[in-house]
């Protein structure tokens, strides 16, 4: 069979071929090996450490599903696996429920199932539960994947955006909007084919030291929506407003072009690598050489901070403040 | 606004809106509220009695999204719940990923939503964390539904399918096909409407007071693929045979009638509130009683038994025994 025909989302022998030949050995872990209805994780284990569980939920609908720098099975693994360790926790596990259209080449459904299998390894996450359907040509875009995932949030971390206050400063981890860009590059055609790439990785080794930083605040990873989204949710849940710096945003020149070339801000992008932080402005230069000592975080800046006065502003390059809103929708539909 | 548009899914204000006055509000729970990138749960409330987490997926494509006894979001709670009962856990905190067509009535959504909110609500399951994609018009058939569920499998409790062994008695909860039986008539336009309703219903009250009999070996909720596919894989997970008995299956007359006019098997058609039970033989007829003391499992009964010689066989009304094979397909697709 070299195409998923709707007999593998029956139930019937199809559908069991399907996952043993496929998922089971790709995914390979005790937990999923034991076929039952659901995994069963020992607890003692999962909770060693913390005393509270992150869980997190994303659908992926990204087109094309494949992309410099990664593909939606890589993404569907990343993005909520930085879901869930912007929270302090070590993403463990994972579920993974396939949306499948007839038809769908049998070698891409392997491909991308190869990919979340790589990215889960390297990441020592196990992707332990899931499920496959499948719905007849036209009544979806080749394939959708939704991952739910779940980790142990340490008892000493306990970082909230309701907890930010005037003073406290805003960090990225590295660029802004390379994945957006690299998106709009390809449906576009552009023709910057090999200067941009997606920044699609699992930011648990990015996140983990700074659990020991002490004037760490929040922390989000920037996909849709932007940095700009994020901060807007830090203004939100913190009551004040946020002034970002213009000639501090660090942006790649490709991505830069793309921008210009099309009038829209990078600050809008979508990233799937990176995070916002917000931390105490003494903890800031502490927790920014954390960020540069990982390749991750080579890129690390200082972006704005936490003002008094409600809004979030931008201070453009030569120092005029201008308000910085939230677009009602993004450039780009499925990015993600 | 009267339909969904790309925008709700963009990381805009659009989503933002969609966010907060509709999911948060029908499903308003404070880890919800919160709005971090995900749910922070108590892991020593979580734990409570158990030792193991039981946790998993289903994504939910039926069509049509509205059937006699539920639709597709009472479906999405309901069969995920179930998933995590029949390990013996009590299903306590669901993740809930939406994709939506772009043209989808908002009323639809909402009406969905509110169902949802619910058969949660009365059923002690709280929706924490979620997600919204949204797709092209023609990318996605109207709104796709992913759940993902947890829930502490109590110390005492191990039931599995591969503890089963000869000499142990089959039991299931009640009719067999209600709900295949009512989304072919819908489809097909048999005109039994009236007489046929999809049973689809959270088990957990009726699993609860089974984790107190002992001898109960496993448990199972028969979906795609029906009773047959249940048994098939009890009979794979423990390597003996399972015999069934064609005159003890309970079949409603309707459910019978589509079977006849359509030459199907109730035994392949899936249901969504019906467990298939493993008990050893002594402690048969208490599970029985305890199964039909509540108008879930008011049709309980015993169809079958493990047995040494391999294979699933199915004695008819005069005693023959037959190969109940597996089907490679189930004749209908997105039953679920």
């Amino acid at each position: 069979m070299n195409e998923v025909q709707m007999a593998h989302g029956s139930g019937g022998q199809a559908m069991q071929q399907l996952i043993s030949q496929l998922f089971l050995e790709a995914f390979a872990n005790p937990w999923l090996a034991e076929q039952e209805d659901q995994a069963r994780l020992d607890l003692a284990t999962l909770a060693a450490g913390g005393d509270r569980l992150a869980f997190s939920t994303d659908s992926y609908v990204i087109d094309p599903l494949f992309f410099p720098g990664g593909d939606i099975g890589k993404l569907a693994v990343c993005g909520t696996a930085n879901d869930i360790a912007v929270s302090g926790a070590t993403p463990r596990y994972l579920s993974c429920g396939f949306i499948l259209e007839e038809g769908l080449p049998m070698a891409t459904l392997k491909t991308l199932v190869e990919s979340m299998a790589a990215t889960a390894r390297s990441a020592d996450i196990a992707i332990v539960t899931g499920d496959t359907k499948v719905v007849q040509r036209g009544a979806a875009d080749k394939l959708f994947i939704n991952t739910a995932g779940i980790g142990a949030i340490p008892t000493t971390v306990h970082w909230a955006a309701s907890s930010l206050a005037p003073g406290d400063v805003l960090l990225v981890s590295g660029t802004l909007g390379d994945h957006g860009a690299t998106i709009l590059n390809l449906r576009e055609g552009l023709g910057l084919d090999g200067e941009l790439a997606s920044d699609c990785a699992v930011l648990t080794p990015l996140i983990q030291p700074l659990r020991d930083i002490p004037g760490i605040k929040a922390l989000r990873d920037a996909t849709r929506g932007g940095v700009n989204a994020v901060v807007h949710e830090f203004a939100a849940a913190c009551g004040y407003g946020i002034e970002l710096n213009e000639r501090d945003l660090p942006v790649k020149p490709a991505v830069r072009g793309v921008c210009e070339l099309l009038g829209l801000d990078a600050l809008n992008f979508a990233n799937e690598g990176k995070l916002v932080i917000a931390v105490q402005r003494e903890a800031a230069e502490q927790a920014l050489a954390q960020l540069r000592a990982h390749p991750l975080g080579r890129d690390a800046a200082m972006i704005g901070e936490v003002v008094e006065r409600k809004g979030v502003r931008l201070a453009g390059l030569y120092g005029v403040k201008r308000l910085l809103d939230l677009p009602h929708a993004e450039p780009l539909p499925r990015i993600c």
